[in-house]
């Protein structure tokens, strides 16, 4: 692979990050646990260890052969062939790493390193592998493998932490976070009959991948078991790109709350009510659009609102719409501020009801709660940032992550690098080979740190 | 049947319709053809003949047992028994009534009376016995039956018109104006070929009622070959019943132009993408709503204009739209105004699509031309509704009719009667007994208006 160098927008200068990794990897070929070693000019450590970009996106490149597409598009729904054949792939490397590899009754992979102090539980990080249907080969696989390459950096550099490192491969993340869920004790009986996107349930599933799901009670991870969590992964949106930054603080995963609203005026032939005559519930649904925007935009903070769903009934061009059903979802990182969005949308529903003699029904059908990331995990990362010299800034998870899972039992942090054009679950999914090495490093430097504060 | 008073709205008294058609039946008994005899209060004509509201109720009531559902409505759909079984029904009333009853190629029923000028061509008058899925028992049969009690009440009062007088029943109204648009010449073949809410292709249906679909051409009527055609329905709107009007003096049947308009944005994950970086086709289509109703609203005249369909692609809560279609109706009586309201729409469209950084395509999908009704028989329908002390308005129909495909080759007009809160095509259409009564003797004394001064 050829040299990537790209400038850094924050200070206007290139960086060879390669080259940088690299420099760094030989810095530190004989150093071991102790307090993190600061540069002289305090913003970069030539001591530091490092990734290899190129390695870790030749494995990127090689596990996309599992599930491509005609239109470069991955296709590795959980529990598939593909699937099955990528987790090989994986369970390799991770093997060739030095990782001692188990799977745990759900079908995640667990890889494990020893530390120094074997009373020190796991620091765990990783992802998922598994694709939505026509996916992309960067949701999931550049924080899994890139937690295999920090293996091998560690091992390059002959560093052994304090904790336990524990890397982990996440089942079915995109059809419901089956592994994380599991892990966390927070999958239900119901879920396992859930029919996934591989054709197979959810149990079927997980005897395929050679798991048993008569057995998930005992993999349960309890608070305290675990030090903490740590998980890279692509932004699936264009926040970072749009500012030309490198790396995405998380602040958590944002809670999510939908509701389905109902319209109901009256429906009637569009050539026989005059304009004055009609109780058009398009009209009050196209109201309601536009409250759910204003309302939104009308707070401070990074919340969003949005209309996904709409249908008319009779939904024929020459009815005036006796009913419209739309969705609405509001998504921030505080529950509090879901509230208040909804709140006022529902004040704005009744208005617009009142107004145009329609009847408005707001019923909420789904409800996923925040996971706020840990304080200390947001600054290692930002530590780690600011040491490799990349831009950086603090942000929610707009989407749904393992991490969210893990929060259950254990302090988690994680690390966005850019999507292009912010586009994801798309063939068109790409993230830039120099940002996947950066973002490795961070989740490199920020293990360390993790490490060292960690009890 | 019981006696039937209800009063007036429009002069406050009450008004005994039967004994006062009964009245005129009897005193008209032995008036001949003549200039329209005006009695001296100049409101009401003692000698004018009248029809019998109780037998043309009554028919309406028999024809409703053929189709009829459990929750009261009727399947009567062309070419089904039902339709088969009520044309059989008809026929017997036609030929009760004196007509020589036949049928054209395409299954039209036809009543000839003799009119006592050879030489004229006839003056034709009906409508349609079938009916849409789960429709009433009124849209249609009022007018078919309505004109057959007209001829009942000539015959009860000895009159014989100078045309020769034809009541028509047409073939598949509901389901394309099969009959009516054969008779004028502008059935195409692929129409034959059209699948029915009966099962059965219209070509299909034709032979089922007895007609032959080869033999179209035979029938066509040329203009000059009838001197005009009236036709009696229920509004199917609310405006009489809003405004307590008794008839609607129709002056033609709207022109309809309806359009997919499609918004473009780009679709991205709810949950990671902010709200001031979404191109969001929601919005966009929600503004467009409000346009196609203000711009509608915002001319003087009686054009309206509706959204009945729409659909967001992909359709999920947590996508934001990247593609909105909806529909647009317009309709109005003049083309012109219909292209009006539609230019301002188009120019919202452009400034929808510039300032949300969308593209919004508008495509025609659909036009049937307005029909305007002959002024001569609006100021005759006025003139009788005048005679019978009956209030009335000029309207427009919104919804299509048989009389649309006669205006290709003969004057038309049409009367409307109030529907109960302007309900149809369901199975809570409604209109009253003493409004039918009021409309076919508006039918009657219009006809003879025709009569007297039609070529």
């Amino acid at each position: 692979m050829e040299q990537v160098a790209h400038s850094d927008p924050r200070k206007g200068l290139p960086v060879d990050r390669r080259r940088f990794s690299r420099n760094i990897i030989a810095a530190l070929g004989a150093a071991s646990i102790g307090p993190w070693p600061v540069s002289a000019s305090g913003r970069r450590n030539p001591a530091a260890p490092g990734v290899d970009g190129d390695r870790l996106n030749g494995w990127i490149t090689e596990l996309s052969r599992f599930g491509r597409r005609s239109d470069g598009g991955i296709d590795r729904v959980a529990f598939s062939d593909a699937d099955l054949e990528g987790r090989e792939y994986v369970r390799a490397l991770m093997s060739e790493a030095g990782l001692d590899v188990t799977m745990d009754p759900v079908g995640n992979l667990l890889g494990l390193r020893a530390g120094s102090d074997s009373r020190l539980p796991p620091l765990l990080f990783g992802s998922h592998i598994d694709s939505v249907p026509a996916g992309g080969n960067f949701d999931g696989p550049v924080g899994s493998l890139g937690a295999i390459e920090v293996v091998r950096a560690l091992e390059a550099a002959g560093i052994q932490t304090r904790h336990p490192l524990e890397v982990v491969v996440f089942v079915n993340e995109e059809g419901g976070k089956t592994g994380s869920r599991a892990m966390a004790g927070v999958l239900g009986p119901g879920d396992l009959d859930r029919v996934t996107a591989s054709g197979f349930t959810v149990g079927e599933g997980i005897r395929r991948l050679g798991g048993d799901p008569d057995r998930l009670g005992a993999m349960v991870r309890t608070p305290g078991s675990v030090a903490g969590y740590l998980e890279l992964h692509i932004e699936q949106g264009a926040v970072l790109e749009q500012e030309g930054l490198e790396i995405g603080v998380v602040e958590g995963i944002v809670g999510i709350r939908r509701w389905n609203a109902v319209i109901r005026g009256f429906a009637n032939h569009a050539g026989t009510t005059p304009m004055d005559q009609r109780r058009d519930a398009m009209l009050g649904a196209a109201d309601l659009v536009h409250t759910v925007n204003r309302v939104a935009l009308s707070m401070p903070g990074s919340q969003v609102a949005t209309v996904g769903r709409i249908a008319a009934t009779p939904g024929a061009p020459n009815v005036i719409p006796g009913e419209v059903r739309l969705s609405i979802e509001i998504r921030d990182l505080a529950m509090e501020t879901i509230q208040r969005v909804f709140d006022e949308i529902a004040t704005g529903a009744t208005e617009i009801a009142a107004s145009r003699d329609l009847e408005i029904e707001l019923d909420e059908f789904y409800l996923s709660a925040a996971a706020p990331s840990d304080e200390r995990f947001r600054q290692w990362v930002e530590a780690a940032a600011e040491e490799a010299g990349l831009s950086h800034r603090r942000m929610p998870s707009g989407a749904g992550h393992d991490a969210q899972s893990v929060a259950h039992f254990a302090p988690m942090g994680m690390i966005f690098i850019p999507s292009q054009e912010g586009i994801s679950h798309s063939p068109l999914e790409f993230t830039r080979p120099e940002h996947i090495e950066a973002g490795a490093n961070v989740l490199l430097g920020a293990l360390l740190r993790a490490d060292q504060s960690l009890s």
